[in-house]
C-alpha cells in the first residue's frame, strides 16, 4: 500500500489504554496485535504498570526510546487529547483512536474533537476515527482494533478491503462474505473521520496491488464530488467499488444523525453518482457475497443475452423471472448451436434456451458431453454470459460439472455463472472446485441472475463513461455571463441566460407599461405574466394571463397582471409585463438544477404537469455531463415512453432534450460559485426540439 | 393427516422399477423407504428378480399376495400404463408416478397422460405426479421418493410442509431454509399434476395438525378461485400460506411452457390473490427462512410502530430504511418509556428510539438490565414490535441475550425479532436457546425489518379479510338483466346495464337519426357518438364529437358521426347517435372487468388519459369484493394522491370511487356466465361521485 504506508504497515506500535480489564478497547487491541503475529515493535502505555503481558510497559508514549509509526489509543475520550499531544511530541505518523465520546455524544464532544483535529493538523499526525473498531491489515496478521474484528472467525487472506464508518455493521457485511469464502485484504472502521475518510481510503486502495475489489459502508459523505471522483478512478482501475449507503429513508437518515453524526444527503444523488461511477449500489448482505464472487472472475458480458442449461426447469424460470427484471435477456440460440447442442443434449431434454440437459446429467460420465455443451453454447454469438444450474445436484455430479466449467471458463470471455443448493456441508470438493476457476457459485437462481445482471451494467457503465468529459473537461464560467451571485434574476433574465447557455426557450417580449405592444409578427395564442424580481410565485398574484388572441385582449391582459401585481404586493419593483409565445403541444417536462451542498450541482428531470409531484417520476445526474448522459437520465423517467409518441402522438425530439440537459448541467457546472437553483417548468418536449416556456435561475 | 390419509401413512408400499442400477428413480425410492424407517410393509416389484435388496420381489403388482395403499411407479413412461392397470387390479388407493415423458414431453406424453388419468379415475386411484421426486413425510420417516430427497443432508422434523411442481427448485427451498435450522412435516414434489394438485394438497395439509405453516412453489394452476377459496381458509386457520410463483415475467411464462407445461396465468392476477389471502409471496430463498422463522412465533405486530435497541447503530439505520420502505414506522417512545430506559441504560447511550444500548451492552451481568430494557420498550403503547439489534455480539453476550428475550417473549403479545450476523459455528448455544423460545434470528436488519412488516401485513390481512364477504354471499345474477351470453351491447346498452347495477353513468339521450334532439334542459357541453354494435372503436371513424354548445352544433354533430360511420363502416348497423353531457373536471380512471380463464371475473382500476398505458398503473382484484377491499386497491395506484387533491385541485370522492368498484365486482360476479369483459373508460372521479362517461360491456 503506497498511501497511508506506516499506518497499515507500522514498523513500531503503541497501544494506550492497556488495563488489566480484558474488555477494554486498548488492552483488546494490544492482545489482537500480539496474538495474530505483528511483526514490528510493540508498545503498551500505561503509567501504572512496568510491564504489561510481559511487554516493556512506558508511562507516556514520548517515553517509548524508540521510534513509533502508529499509535492505538483506548483511553477514555477525557484523556484522548493528552495522549495525542504526547504523540505530537514523539512525531508519531499515525494514531487510530479507538475511543468514543466525541462528535456523536453532543457540544462537549463536538469541542473535543475540534482540538484533536487542531493537534492532529499542527503535529502532522494523521487520524483514523475517533469512535471507530480499528482496522485490521488481514495480509500481514495486523490488527489495530477491538470488538468484533479481533474476535473468531478469524478473516481469510484475499483481495476484497472492506471500509466502514459503521463497526458493529460493517463487520457484519465482512462475517457474512467471510462464510461465503470471500477473503479480505484490509478492514477499516473509519467511524467519526475526523481525518481520514472512507474516500480517502478508497482512493488509497485503488493503488493497493494486493486489493482488487472495494466494498464500503457509509451514512454520508462530506464531498460527493470526491466521491465522484474517486469513484471514476476506481472505474478506470478496473476495481469495482461496492457501496452501501445507511440512511437513506427519511427515518433511517434520522437514526443516522445520532450516529456517527454524518451528513446523510440526498439519496437521489447517490444514486446519481452510483450510475456515474459504476459504483454498484448493495442493499443486502447477500448482494455483498454474490456481487464480490461474481467480479472476481473479471469477466463482463458484453450484453444482455443470457443462456441458461441445467437440470432443473424450475430453477430456469426463476432465473429468466428474476433476469428479465434486471433487463437480461434468455437470447434465441442459433440453428448452429442447437445442432450441436443436440450432440450432446439427450433426446427428453432441450436444445432451447432454457437447455434442459436432463436430470443426473452431471457426472463424470457426462464431463465430455457437458463440456460440448458450454463451449457450443458460448460460442453462440447471441450468448453474452451463461448460467448453469446445478440446483441440488449432489457432490459427485457437482465435482464433475465443476472441473469442466473451470476448464472452460479460463478460457473463455465470457462469464460463466453456477446455481448450486447443494448443502455447503455437503458440497466442499466442488466449491473448491469452482472457487479455484473463479466461477462463482451462486445460492439461488434469482441471484445468480442479478450477479450476471451487476456484471453486464457494470461493463456497460465503464464503457460509456471512461468516455465521458469529466469537470475538468467542462471549461470555466462565460465571463460575460450575467449571473451574479446575490442579486435576483427575472424570469426574463433567467430564460436569457439560459438561451445564452444552449437551451431553448420560448420567444418573449417585455414591455415595460401597459398597451405598448403591436400583436403582428406574434404567433399566437400569447401569455401574459408581470416581471418583479420580488415576485417569485406570478399565478398567486394573478400575474398571469393565458391564451391572448386578439390585440384587445393583449392590452387588457397587460395591464390587469400589472395591476394586480401591485395590489397584492404594492413594494414589489415591478419591471414590466413579459408577452410569450404560449407553447402547445408535445410534452411537457420540468427540468433544473440544485447546487447541492454534499454533491455540487447537480441536473434533475421529471415528468411535468400534475403527475411531477404526485409520481415523482425524476432523475438526476451530478453535473457537467455529455448527451449520453443525457440519454440514459431520461431513460429513468416512467413518462420516457411517451416521449417515443403514444396513442398516435408523435415522437418527441428526444436528442434535443439530452442535448439542452447536457448544455444545462455545463451551464450549471460553469456557474457552481454563482447559481444557487435553476427551475424550468415546462420544458416543452416537442416534435422538432425543447422549449424552455418559463425559467427561473436562482443565484447563491 | 385426515386426507390423502393412505397416500402419507401407507401400511403397505409397492415398488415399481426397482433394477441393479442404483441411479434408476425405482430403486431410488425403495432403498429410501427402506433405510429410513419406513415401518410398514415394503414390497420390490420387478419380474426379474425373486428378492431385491433381501425383499421379497414380484412380478407385479397384483401378484403381491397382501394389501398395498401405495405404489410408487418407477418405470420409464412406456411402461407405466401398465403398472397403473395392474394398480387398478389390486384395487390400490394412491401412486406416485416418478417417472417423466407425459404432458411436458409432446403430443405423444400428452395422449399417455390423458389415458393415465382415465385409468385412474376408473380405478378410484389417486395420483400423485407424474413428473416428480415423489414426497417424504419427514416425521414417520416416509420417502417415497428419489433425488434430491433422498440425499443427505436428511431434513429435520419441524412443522412446515412444503408443496412444489417442481423437484429440482422446490428442493432447493427446502434445502435453505434446513440450514438455517427450520424443520419440516411433509415435502411434496406434484409434478404434472393431472389428478392430486397443489391446492388440493394445501387444502389437506390445513387439516394435518402436525402442518403449522405451508411453503409452495408453482408455476401456475388452472383453477385460481379453489387457489383463492383455500388461501382464505388457511387464513382463517391461522396457518400461514408462503407461496412462490415461478414464471412471473414474460421469459419466465416462456420458460415454463416447456417446463411442467402449466398454465402460467396472468401475475397481477396472482398478485390480486395474495393480497385478498394473506398468502405471502416469496421471491428469494432467504425470504423462505426469514418468514417461516418469524411466522414460528405466532405472533403479530397490531400495527406498524417498531422499536429497535442494540449496540450496533449502523444497524438500527439499516433496520429503519428497510422498514420506511415496508411502511414500519420507528415510533417516538413515551416520557415514561424513556424515564425507565435512561434508568438501566449507560448515560453515554441513547433512550429513544433506535435505542442505543452501548457496545457490549449484552452480557450475563447486565441480564436484569436488559430484561427491564426490554419490558419498558414492550409496554410502550406505540411499540407493535421490537427488534433487538446483536449484530456482531460474540456467543456469550448473545446467549445472556437469548436468555432474556426468551423469557420476555413467552410473556409478550409482541412479536421480538434479533439481528445477529455472529457466526452460526461460533453462536450455538444462543442461536438454539432463541430458536427454543421462537424468537426468529435474521441474518441482517433490513431481512428482520421485513419479517416484521411481514407479520404486520398478515394480521392486517387477516383481520380485514376474515369479515369480507366471500363469492358464496355475493348472491346471483339479477335476473332481469339483459346481458346474454353472444349477444354484444352498445354503448347505450352497456351503460344502462351498468346504471342497473349501481355504478354512476353519465347523462346519455339516444336519437335514432340527425336532427331530432333540442338542446333545452341539458347541461352544456355535450359529446355525441355514433351508436352500432358493429364499431367498437368510434373515434378512428369520425364517429366521435366533443365540445357541443349549442342546436345548430349539435344538430351538425349528429348528422356528421352518422355519416361519418356509414362511410368508414357500411356494412355497420347503426342504431344512432348516442347524445351525451360532458364530464368535466375530476381525475379520469379507467375500470373494468376480466373475465379471466384461471380466475373469473377480476376487478381493474387505472390511471386514466395517456398515463394509462405508459405507467401500466393498475390495481387488480378477484371479484367480489366489499368496499374496503376496493379502497385497498385504491391505495396500490401510484396516482392515488391526486385523488386527495393536489396543486389546490379539490379531493374526489374516494368513498364513491370504491362503492362503484365493489358494485362492478358484484356485477362482475354474478354475470360470470355471461360476460366477458367490461371497459369503463372514462370513470370519472369527482369531488361529489364518480361518472361512468363510457362503457363498453363485451358478453362471453
Amino acid at each position: 500500500m503506497k498511501k497511508f504506508e506506516h499506518l497499515f504497515e507500522p514498523r513500531a506500535i503503541a497501544v494506550v489504554g492497556v488495563s488489566d480489564d480484558g474488555a477494554r478497547p486498548g488492552t483488546q487491541a494490544l492482545r489482537a496485535l500480539a496474538k495474530n503475529g505483528f511483526q514490528g515493535r510493540l508498545f503498551p502505555v500505561n503509567p501504572k504498570y512496568e510491564t504489561f503481558d510481559e511487554l516493556p510497559c512506558f508511562a507516556s508514549v514520548d517515553a517509548i526510546p524508540e521510534a513509533v509509526d502508529l499509535v492505538v489509543i483506548g483511553v477514555p475520550a477525557s484523556g484522548v487529547l493528552a495522549v495525542l499531544e504526547s504523540c505530537a511530541r514523539k512525531r508519531v505518523g499515525y494514531a487510530v483512536i479507538l475511543s468514543g465520546g466525541f462528535r456523536e455524544s453532543g457540544p462537549e464532544g463536538i469541542e473535543r474533537e475540534r482540538r484533536l483535529l487542531e493537534i492532529a493538523r499542527a503535529a502532522g499526525i494523521r487520524l483514523l476515527g475517533p469512535n471507530c473498531l480499528g482496522f485490521a491489515n488481514i495480509h500481514t496478521g495486523l490488527y489495530a482494533a477491538f470488538g468484533s474484528i479481533t474476535r473468531p472467525p478469524k478473516l481469510q487472506r484475499g483481495s476484497v478491503s472492506l471500509v466502514t464508518q459503521s463497526g458493529g455493521f460493517g463487520y457484519s457485511i465482512a462475517l457474512a462474505c467471510a462464510e461465503a469464502g470471500i477473503g479480505f485484504r484490509h478492514v477499516i472502521a473509519t467511524g467519526n473521520e475526523t481525518d481520514i475518510d472512507t474516500i480517502q481510503l478508497i482512493d488509497a486502495l485503488l493503488d493497493d496491488d494486493e486489493t482488487r475489489s472495494i466494498i464500503v459502508y457509509i451514512e454520508g459523505t462530506s464531498d460527493g464530488r470526491a466521491l465522484l471522483d474517486v469513484g471514476r478512478r476506481a472505474l478506470a482501475a478496473g476495481k469495482p467499488v461496492l457501496l452501501w449507503k445507511g440512511g437513506v429513508t427519511e427515518q433511517g437518515a434520522k437514526a443516522a444523525e445520532s450516529h456517527t453524526a454524518s451528513m446523510t444527503g440526498t439519496y437521489d444523488f447517490y444514486r446519481a453518482l452510483f450510475r456515474q461511477t459504476g459504483i454498484v449500489e448493495i442493499q443486502e448482505l447477500h448482494e455483498a457475497v454474490d456481487y464480490l464472487l461474481a467480479f472476481e472472475g473479471r469477466r463482463y458480458p458484453a450484453g444482455n443475452g443470457v443462456a441458461v442449461m441445467g437440470v432443473s426447469g424450475g430453477s430456469a424460470i426463476v432465473f429468466a423471472d428474476a433476469g428479465e427484471r434486471r433487463g437480461l435477456h434468455l437470447c434465441e440460440l442459433s440453428a448452429q448451436t442447437q445442432q450441436a447442442l443436440a450432440g450432446v443434449v439427450p433426446n427428453i431434454g432441450a436444445v432451447h434456451n432454457p437447455i434442459d440437459l436432463t436430470a443426473g446429467y452431471f457426472s463424470a460420465a457426462n464431463q465430455v458431453k457437458l463440456e460440448a455443451a458450454v463451449r457450443a453454447t458460448l460460442a453462440d454469438p447471441g450468448v453474452h454470459a451463461l448460467c448453469v444450474n446445478l440446483a441440488t445436484t449432489g457432490q459427485a455430479g457437482s465435482l464433475a460439472a465443476a472441473q469442466v466449467l473451470v476448464r472452460v471458463a479460463q478460457e473463455s470471455a465470457k462469464p460463466i455463472v453456477v446455481f448450486s443448493s447443494t448443502p455447503v456441508s455437503e458440497n466442499a470438493a466442488a466449491l473448491a472446485e469452482f472457487a479455484k476457476g473463479a466461477v462463482p457459485v451462486l445460492r439461488s437462481p434469482s441471484r445468480a441472475a442479478r450477479a450476471v445482471a451487476t456484471l453486464a451494467d457494470y461493463r456497460r457503465v465503464r464503457e460509456r463513461l471512461l468516455g465521458a468529459p469529466t469537470a475538468a473537461d467542462a471549461g470555466m464560467a462565460d465571463s460575460a455571463t450575467s449571473v451574479q451571485a446575490g442579486r435576483t434574476l427575472s424570469e426574463a433574465e433567467s430564460k436569457a441566460v439560459l438561451a445564452a447557455a444552449g437551451i431553448p426557450v420560448s420567444r418573449d417580449l417585455m414591455v415595460p407599461g401597459p398597451g405598448k405592444l403591436a400583436i403582428e409578427g406574434l404567433r399566437l395564442p400569447l401569455v401574459v405574466k408581470v416581471v418583479s424580481p420580488d415576485i417569485a410565485h406570478k399565478t398567486d398574484v394573478g400575474g398571469v394571463r393565458l391564451g391572448i388572441d386578439s390585440q384587445a385582449a393583449l392590452d387588457e391582459a397587460i395591464a390587469e397582471v400589472l395591476a394586480n401585481a401591485r395590489r397584492h404586493v404594492p413594494q414589489a419593483r415591478i419591471e414590466g409585463a413579459l408577452v410569450s409565445e404560449m407553447v402547445r403541444g408535445g410534452f411537457e417536462l420540468i427540468a433544473g438544477v440544485v447546487n447541492d451542498e454534499v454533491f455540487g450541482p447537480v441536473v434533475v428531470v421529471g415528468s411535468g404537469g400534475i403527475y411531477a409531484e404526485v409520481l415523482k417520476d425524476t432523475a438526476a445526474r451530478i453535473a457537467p455531463f455529455d448527451e449520453a448522459t443525457a440519454l440514459d437520465m431520461l431513460g429513468e423517467l416512467r413518462c420516457r415512453p411517451i416521449l417515443d409518441g403514444v396513442r398516435g402522438a408523435p415522437a418527441c425530439d428526444v436528442g434535443a432534450i439530452a442535448s439542452a440537459l447536457a448544455a444545462l448541467s455545463r451551464f450549471a457546472w460553469a456557474h457552481r460559485d454563482q447559481v444557487r437553483e435553476v427551475d424550468i417548468n415546462p420544458l416543452f418536449a416537442l416534435p422538432d426540439g425543447v422549449v424552455a416556456a418559463d425559467a427561473l435561475v436562482v443565484p447563491l
